[in-house]
Order: structure tokens, then sequence, then C-alpha cells
């Protein structure tokens, strides 16, 4: 498959999994950017964005940008994911997820993504995870 | 803190933790089984259940069994979660997770949880995380 | 490939792999049990058992029982590890791996290894790792 | 503490840590980058560099950011690691560990590392590390 850009990324998300409340804001070369928005549901005790909400952007982030990378594949399903929270985010901003894959394997593809309070400098957590494609025959 | 009981945590997290869609099936001996109903909003593309729902019901899970062991605290946070996805969860059944403490240290408890589809035997996720418990002074 | 006995195992690890120390103690029943020697040069600042030695043992479990399970297949090699160190070990004691198995898929498998001091019941460390295995024409 | 210059820190590990093979190159701005040298008894099945070799240097790279960063501790210690092994290393040539501090907390800090070998542009092998460090009271 080509290298999908950028809307027919948005579309096939929105199309494919309309689960997810990400949107993709950016493909740019060697990086994706996702913005997961955050609202009360999104909370936990504390007054902190909770983590599997920062797993959930760190997930689609990855998902999209290996789409990105070897076409729209949809059964490209995460086999292992690692988080690190670093920092607590604010309750009131978005998070945003920015990927690069780390290596493109034909089975494997591992990725690393950094979160960030949208408008902060410091990550709020830093994730890496390991994909399966189904190889093509 | 003395260690809560079924009804305390149950009501502990309803009070402290309305977001979640976690119920808490079990606290005994050393084991703390909680349920993450899963229905639509909880797939993703290929008819299975959402990593990140797997890692939201392992994080309450874990969240659980440290409440069990050191009291109510609700500030308790994941500093670091690491997840396998062994095999493919089925679309219809729920998420049961079971979480037993590997290590109740002064400032980090570490927990291993396993997730299974309501009804099946075999695993369908595996993870280990790690909470920052506050000092008491 | 049949399953090799422990015998089988001792000596493929002895030919294939002579540069490690380990020594392969029990293959029963869904457990893979590995022994690391324990000498001055396994040891760091702290005088305790360094993090590489907990790793090393942990690695060498992992593929016994994946070659215990899957066969005498030399070119399986770890993906991914992750490592919780959980209590300090004792310098002048041997360290015990014991592994078992988490899921066996056709190309990637996954298992759980529980770390010792020799003698003592709590683990000083857990390791849950990755091997991919050829796939068989 | 100070932070300690790279001859500082080369005469610490000499004398601290005499075990551990790894030589430190360099200690700039935000980056350490350790050598591991690379000898038959690093191998594995397969004629490559050993996860344990790599798995080592990382865990020395992350040491040594954390005390450039926050001075001669020699008590800091590893309490989670997760490495993700990306290609196969060449059998003849020293491994390179350069590590980056992702967070610097009061007890624990979080660090990357990237491994190569040497020479080579591609990383081998991706770690992030979490060492905690005593409180200063």
């Amino acid at each position: 498959m080509s290298k999908p850009d950028l809307a027919s990324l948005q579309h096939f998300l929105a199309t494919e999994f309309p689960q997810t409340p990400c949107l993709i804001e950016a493909v740019t070369e060697g990086v994706v950017r996702v913005r997961h928005p955050v609202g009360p549901e999104s909370l936990r005790p504390g007054g902190t964005v909770s983590g599997p909400v920062l797993m959930a952007a760190a997930d689609v982030a990855l998902y999209v940008a290996i789409l990105a990378e070897i076409g729209l594949e949809p059964l490209a399903v995460t086999t292992q994911l690692s988080i690190n929270f670093l920092r607590k985010p604010a309750a009131g901003k978005d998070i945003l997820a920015e990927c690069h894959l780390l290596k493109t394997g034909r089975t494997l593809v591992v990725g690393e993504v950094s979160l960030f309070s949208a408008g902060d400098a410091a990550p709020v957590a830093h994730v890496v995870g390991t994909y399966a494609v189904p190889i093509k025959t």
C-alpha cells in the first residue's frame, strides 16, 4: 500500500475507529501528532488526567504513525506497551501525543510516544509500544 | 490506616473515581478482582476490545489492590505500567482483571494483573505496574 | 521438533551458549528453573547483585523455557524485556530464576520470570519478556 | 552535591564499580555516552551480542547520567527497566549507549537510552529505565 496523507488518515480513523475521541493533528516527516480532548470524564482522584487516557492517546498515536508508514492496515494490533508517567498533567488541558517510529519490521513495528499537556513543554508521560502487522503474502 | 473491606472499597471507588466504569467484584487474601463492562464504545478496528480498555481495567485493579493493602489513600498514582497483549479478547465479553501485589514498599508498590474475557480461562493480557504512594510523615 | 528433556537442554546450553554461567536446574511441567552463580564479579556499588546479572538470569530462563516448549531452536531471540527490581539481593547468594510461559504463539512467545536469592522466599525481581521465533515454513 | 565532570565520573566508575567493563566516553549537555567493549564472551547463539550485554550497557549509561545530574551518589539503584531489541548487533563491534534523562524527581529519575553498534547509525536497542535515589534529609 502507498503512504496515506493526513486527510486519508483522518477519514480512516473516523470510519474504522469511531470509538476514539482522538483527532490527528499532524503527519509530518517522521512524526505523527494526535490530540486527545480532556473533559471531566478523563480525570481521576487528585484532579489529574487518568493514566488510561494517556495510554489511549499514545496507543492511537502509535496506530496512526504505523498506518502512515505501512498504509491503511486496520488489523495492526498492539502486542506490548510500556508507559512511564513523568509529571502530573493539568486537569483542564488536552493531551497531545507525538509519535515517531523506532523500527519498522516485517511483522513488528516499534514506536516511541511523548505525551504533553497542550501548551506545556515538559512531557507528562513517555511510551514505547510494539504493534504486530499482518504478514503480506 | 486500617485495611478496608470490600464495601468500603466499592464506596470509595464510586465516590472518589466516578469516571471509571469498573466494579470491584472481590477482595480476598492477596487477590483483587475487578470487572470492566464491555460495550460497543470499548471496541477497536477488528471487532475486539481496545488496548486502552484493558489498560484501564488493569490500572483500576492495581489501584484497588493497593488501597486494600495500605488503606484508602486517594493520591496513590501510577508511575510505570507495562502491558503484554496475549490473546484477542472477544467483543461481547466483559473484562476481568485479577491483581496481586508483588511488593509493598514505603514509597512504591508493584503489582501484577492478569486480564481475562469473562468466562475464558486463558488470559488476554498481562500487566505489571508500579504506583507511588505519598510518604507518611 | 519434539520437546527436549533436561539433559538435552543442559547439553544444548553448554555447547551453543558457552558464554553463560547459568546452569539449568529443573525443567518440570510448566516451569523452568535456572541458577546464576554469584561471585565478586556479579556485584555493583552497595554490595548487591547487579541488575544486569538479574537480567541475564531471567533472559536465559526465558530462552530455556522456550526451547523446552518449542524444541532446540537456537535462533530464538529476545525482542522485548521488562524488569522490576523488588528487593535487594544478598551479595553472597546465587540467583535462581523461575520461568513459566504466558503465551506460545506462532512467531512470539511471552514468558514471566521470578528471580530469587537462593534460599530466600520473597522474589528480588520480576521479569516479563518476549522472544521471536523463526517461522517454520 | 555539585555536578561532577567527565574525569570525576570515570574515576568514580573505576573505583566504585570495577566489575563493569564499560568506559564513559562523553558527558555533554544532556547526553551521556558509554562504550561497552564486545568480545567473544559477549556473544550468544546466532553470533550476535547478547541481550544482557546490551542491558548492562544501558544500565551503566543510566547510572552515569544520573550521577552526572545529581552528584556522585553510589546508592542510586535501578527500580525498573524496559528494553526493546530493534536490530541485530554485529558481533565484532563495541556497543555504544547514549542516555538522556526524561525526568529527575526527588526520589525517582527516569532516563532513555539508545544503543548502537559502534559506527552504525540505526539503534540496535532502546531502553527506558528508572532509578531510585536516596532521599536527602
